[in-house]
C-alpha cells in the first residue's frame, strides 16, 4: 500500500478575486471554512497555510483546533509578502522601511511555523521584480533579493526556508524567475537552510522541463518542497493537475522517485469556477495513477533508452506505464 | 494644430485588486473620484465608463455633473458582464437565467449610452469561453456568443455595439479571441451596428500584427473603436503605450491614418503601481509623437517600399519619421 | 474492427536540413526511398506527396509503381510553393511574374492530383506573409492571398483545394495564420471547393483549441482534411502525436467523431533525429488508443457535463475513456 | 568621436536554407564571398567566423588575405558543433565517440583562434539538449554539458571560451538555455576562462530582460561578449536590431556603459530575404543612435528614478534620450 502523502495550499479551498470579478468568484471564506472543506478531500494529509490567517482574526489555537478536527497537519506557512503594503516589492522594495516590514512579517511567521511544527517558511516573492524597461537598477534588485532572504535564514537556523520561483505575475518580471536563477541566488546566500519549492506549473510556464528542474535542484541539494497543477505553458493558470500535461507530470514524479525524493506531493490549484473538493479529488486520483505507473514502469529499460537518448522507446515505456 | 482627440477607460484612474493583493493596490476609488483624477490629465477629452458605476450608488446626473466639471464627455459604456454573476459566462453561460440577466444588464446599459450620448455599448465578454479540454460543446458556446450579441444589436438599432476581443484572461480561452474570429461572428449576426473595438495590446498578445488587424476590420467596415497600451506579447499587461513596442504602435496609427479612420485614440492601461495621471500623460505624449511622425513621414516612399515588400527601406522611413 | 484509415505526409520519411545542420540530419532520400520506407509502417494507407517529386526526376508512373509496391495510395499533392523562387511569397509575392509562376506550378499540380486520383491539392503558403513592421500593405497582401487561391479553385472546379494554415515559420507572420482568418478568406473567395486542412499542432501553436477549430471549420462546411503531431505550443515542432498533449488530441478526435467526420487521420511529423518508421508506429498506436477511447467513452454523460460546462466531470470521463 | 567598434557574425553575409526552402534563400556563398560583402558595410571592424570555413577548402592564409582586403579582423571562431555529426549533441551526445569528435573539433578551432589572434572560441551548443519528455537522464546531460566545455577550458588556458546560450532551436530544449543556467554551469567548471556571449535576442526569446541578464553576467565576471538582433519574443528570428524592441535594446546598451563594459557591439542577424549589407547598415545606424542617446541621457536623473523604481520617470528619460 502506498505511503505517499498528499497536501494542498489552503488557498485551494478559498474563493478568489481578480481584476475583473472584483466581487469575487464566490462567497468569501475564512481559513477556518477552508480547512473544514479541505478535510473533506479524500487522502489529503497536510496543508500550507497563508499567514496572517484570512477571513478573520483567528489565533493559532483556533486554527489548530480546526486542523485537528479535519485530520490535517501543516507542512508550511506562507507569509503574505505580496499584499498592498508590498505592492512594490517585499525584499526588493525601494523603501527600506517596507523591506523592514517584510523582514518583520516573515520573522513573525517563523514563530507560526514553530507553533505548528511545520516543515518550512514558504517565500513566494510575487511583487519582487520589475515591470518596465529602465525601471530598476538590476544589480540592486538582485542584491536585495538575496540579502533579504539570506538574513532571515541566518537569523532562524532552526527553520527551513523555501523559495517558490515563478517567471511573472503579478510582476511582469519576478526576480526569482526560474530554477537556475533561484539556485544562483541561494548559493550566494551561503545558508544551508534555504531551498526551492518547485511548482510544476511555474516550471512549465517558464519554458523549463519540470523533470530537469527537479533534477538540478536535487543535485544542488536544494529541493525542499514541490507542488503541482497544470496550465497552457504561457501563464500560471493553476488548473487541475494532469488535465493538460499528464506525460510531463509523470516524468516529474519519475524524477522524484528516481532520486528517492520522498516529500509530500502537494497541490497548488486555483479552482476559480469549480468545486474545490472535486478539483482536489480529480488531481489526487491522477497523482495516484502516476504512482501506480511508476510501480509498473520498466525502470531498467527506461534507463537504457535514456542512456541512448532514445526518445521513442522512452515515450512508449512511459505511456505504457502511465496508461496501464 | 492637431485635432486628434484622446480618451481613456475610466478604470485607468481606479485602483485594482488581483488574486494576490486582495486588499488592493491602493485605496478604493469611486467613479466620481476617478473622473476627477481623469480631468487632471493633459489633453484627455473622452472616457469610457464601466456600468453599473463603481464605488457607490451614483445617478447618471451625478456622474454627468462630475464629467462636466472635469471637462470630459463619454465615448462608451462598458456594462460589467464579467463579475461574479457572470463568472461562468454572460452570453455563453450554461444557465439560461444568467444569459437573460446578461441581456437585461446590457439592455439597461443601452439607456445609459443614450443618456450620455455616447458612441457605443462596449462588450468585453471576458468570462465567455472555457478553461479545460472537454469542458464545453464548442458549437453551442460559439452559437450563444453570436446570438447573445446579435439579439441586443437587433433590439437596439439606434445604437452601436463594439466587441473587444482578447485571447484570454480571465478565461483560459475567450470565445471572441481574435480579430478574424470576431469578424466571422459579426458577419454571422448580420447586423450593421456591431463592430470591433481593437485593443492594440490584445492584438499583440494574440500574435497578430495590430496594423494588419486594423486593416482587416476596416476592410470589413467594422472598426468602430480602438484603444492602446503595451505588453510583453504574452499577456494583457496593460502597460503604458509606447514603452515596449513603439514601432508597431506607430504602424498601427499609420494604418488608421492611411485609411482616414478618424476616431478617438484611447488608452486602456492599468497602472497598478504607478501614478495614473503620469501614466496617461506619458502615453499621450508618445501618441503625439506618433502624430508628428505621421506628419513627417514620406508617404509616397513608404507606399513604394511596401509595394516591393522592402522591409529595410520601410523600417528606415518609419524610424526616421517617428524619432524625428 | 476499426475501419479508420491512417495517412502521413511523405516528408515524414525524408531527411531534413535546417539553418544550422546545413549538411542535413541524415543521408538525402528520394521520394521513391521515402515511399519504400512508408510502406513499412504498420497500418499506413495513404500519403500526401510533395510535388515536384524530391530527390530525382521521377515520372508519375514511377511514383505510382513505388506506391503500389508499398501498398499506399495518394490523398493529396502538395506543390512546393515555398522554395527559393517563392521566398518572398507565392500568391502574395510583390512580383506579378512570381505570382504567375505560383499559379502555373499549382495548375500543373492539379494534373498530378488527377493522375493519382487524390482527394485534394494541398496549399501551404508558408512564404506568404511578412516579417517586419511596416514591410507590407496589409490590404494588398490579404487580397493577393484570397485572389490567388480563389482563381485556382475557379479554374479547377473538379478538384478540391485545402489550405493548411499556420501562425508562422518560415515567415514571421503567415497570411493564413489561423482557423478563423482562413475561413474569412475562404468565404470571400466564394468557391465551394476550397476548404481547410487542419493541422492539430498549428492550432495548438496558434493558441487555439484544436477541438474548437475543428468544430468551427465543420460548421462552415470547410473541414476537408486534417493531420496531427505535437509540440510545446510555441513552435511547429512536428513531434510525434500524443507525446506531449494526449488529452487535447483526444478531444480533437472526439470532436471529429461527434460530427461524423470520417476522413483519414494523417501524420505531419518531422522526426529529425528519430527513426521515421518507429515515429509513425508510435503515433498510430496512440491514435488507436484514441479510437478505443472513443468507443469506451460515455457519450451521454459527456454531453451532459458539457451542457453544464462541468469541466471536472468532463475531464474525469475523458481520462477514464482514454486511459482505459 | 565615438570609438565604439562594431562587428558581425560572418553568417550575416551568407545565404540560408531551412527545412522548407531546401534549395536555399539565395545562391550559395563561400566564406570568402561573405567576407568581401562584409567589407562593404559601413563601420564594420570585426567578424566572428564559422569554422571549418564554409563554401570551399580555404586555408587560414586565404581567409586572412580576404579579411585584410576587406579591412576586417577576427573577434571569434565558432566551431560548427551543430551539423550532422552532432545532430544528437556535441558535448552531450550519447555516443562517447561523437563527444570525442566534438572535443577534437573545438581543439583544432583553438589553433584557428590563435592564428587569427581572435578574442575567443565561441561555443553555441545548439544540438545539446533534448526534445521529448523522458528522452534523457537530465543529470547525465547536464554533467556532460559542463564537463565537455570545462575540459576544453582547462586544456587551453591561454584562450577564452564563450558560451552562447539560447532556450531552444534546433533542439526543443537546449541545455545552456538561459543566463542563470549557464552561469551555474560555468561556476561548476571552475575555470577563469569561460564566459558568456550574451545574445540580446536569445534573452528576449527566453523571457529574460537582456539588461538584467547582462548585469548578472557582469556581476559574476563572466560577460565576455555580446551580439544583438531582434525578434518577436517567441523565437530566435534574428531580425535587424532595433526594428521591434528599440527601448529594451537601448536599456541593454545602457547597462553595458553603466558597467564600463567596453567590448565590440556585434550583430547576429539572418537576413533571409533582405540585402545583407543594408541589413547591417540599418542595424548599425540604430546602434549609433543608441550611442548618441547614451551621451544625451541624464544619468543622474535616471539613477534617481531607478532607486525609487519610478518606471514612468525612467521611461520618459529613456525615450527623450533615445529619440533625441
Amino acid at each position: 500500500m502506498s505511503k505517499q502523502r498528499y497536501g494542498a495550499g489552503i488557498w485551494h479551498f478559498a474563493t478568489y478575486v481578480d481584476r475583473y470579478a472584483t466581487d469575487g468568484y464566490g462567497e468569501p471564506r475564512s481559513i477556518i471554512d477552508a480547512i473544514e472543506i479541505a478535510g473533506r478531500v479524500k487522502d489529503l494529509s497536510v496543508v500550507d497555510l497563508n499567514w496572517p490567517f484570512f477571513g478573520g482574526d483567528f489565533s493559532n489555537d483556533q486554527v489548530k483546533a480546526a486542523l485537528d478536527k479535519a485530520g490535517l497537519s501543516v507542512i508550511g506557512i506562507t507569509p503574505e509578502i505580496y499584499t498592498r503594503t508590498f505592492r512594490k516589492g517585499a525584499f526588493t522594495n525601494p523603501d527600506p522601511g517596507v523591506r523592514a516590514e517584510a523582514h518583520d512579517l516573515v520573522t513573525r511567521a517563523c514563530d507560526v511555523v514553530r507553533f505548528f511544527g511545520a516543515d518550512y517558511v514558504k517565500l513566494w516573492p510575487g511583487q519582487d521584480g520589475w515591470d518596465y524597461p529602465f525601471q530598476v537598477d538590476h544589480q540592486a534588485v538582485w542584491c536585495h533579493s538575496i540579502e533579504g532572504i539570506g538574513a532571515l535564514a541566518a537569523e532562524n537556523p532552526d527553520l527551513k526556508f523555501v523559495i517558490e520561483y515563478k517567471p511573472r505575475e503579478p510582476r511582469v518580471h519576478m526576480s526569482y524567475s526560474g530554477v537556475a536563477r533561484t539556485l544562483l541566488g541561494i548559493e550566494k546566500m551561503g545558508q544551508p537552510n534555504v531551498g526551492i519549492l518547485l511548482d510544476f506549473g511555474h516550471a512549465l510556464f517558464g519554458g523549463e522541463s519540470a523533470a530537469d528542474s527537479a533534477q538540478l535542484a536535487i543535485d544542488h541539494g536544494r529541493l525542499f518542497g514541490m507542488d503541482v497543477n497544470d496550465n497552457l505553458r504561457a501563464w500560471d493558470d493553476d488548473m487541475v493537475a494532469g488535465t493538460v500535461h499528464p506525460i510531463e507530470l509523470f516524468e516529474f514524479f519519475y524524477t522524484l522517485r528516481k532520486n528517492e525524493w520522498e516529500g509530500v506531493w502537494q497541490l497548488d490549484q486555483f479552482p476559480f469556477r469549480e468545486d474545490s473538493i472535486q478539483a482536489a479529488d480529480l488531481a489526487i486520483d491522477f497523482l495516484k495513477r502516476c504512482e501506480a505507473g511508476l510501480d509498473r514502469l520498466d525502470w531498467a529499460a527506461m534507463a537504457k533508452a535514456q542512456a541512448a537518448h532514445d526518445a521513442l522507446t522512452a515515450q512508449r515505456l512511459a505511456q505504457e506505464a502511465l496508461y496501464g
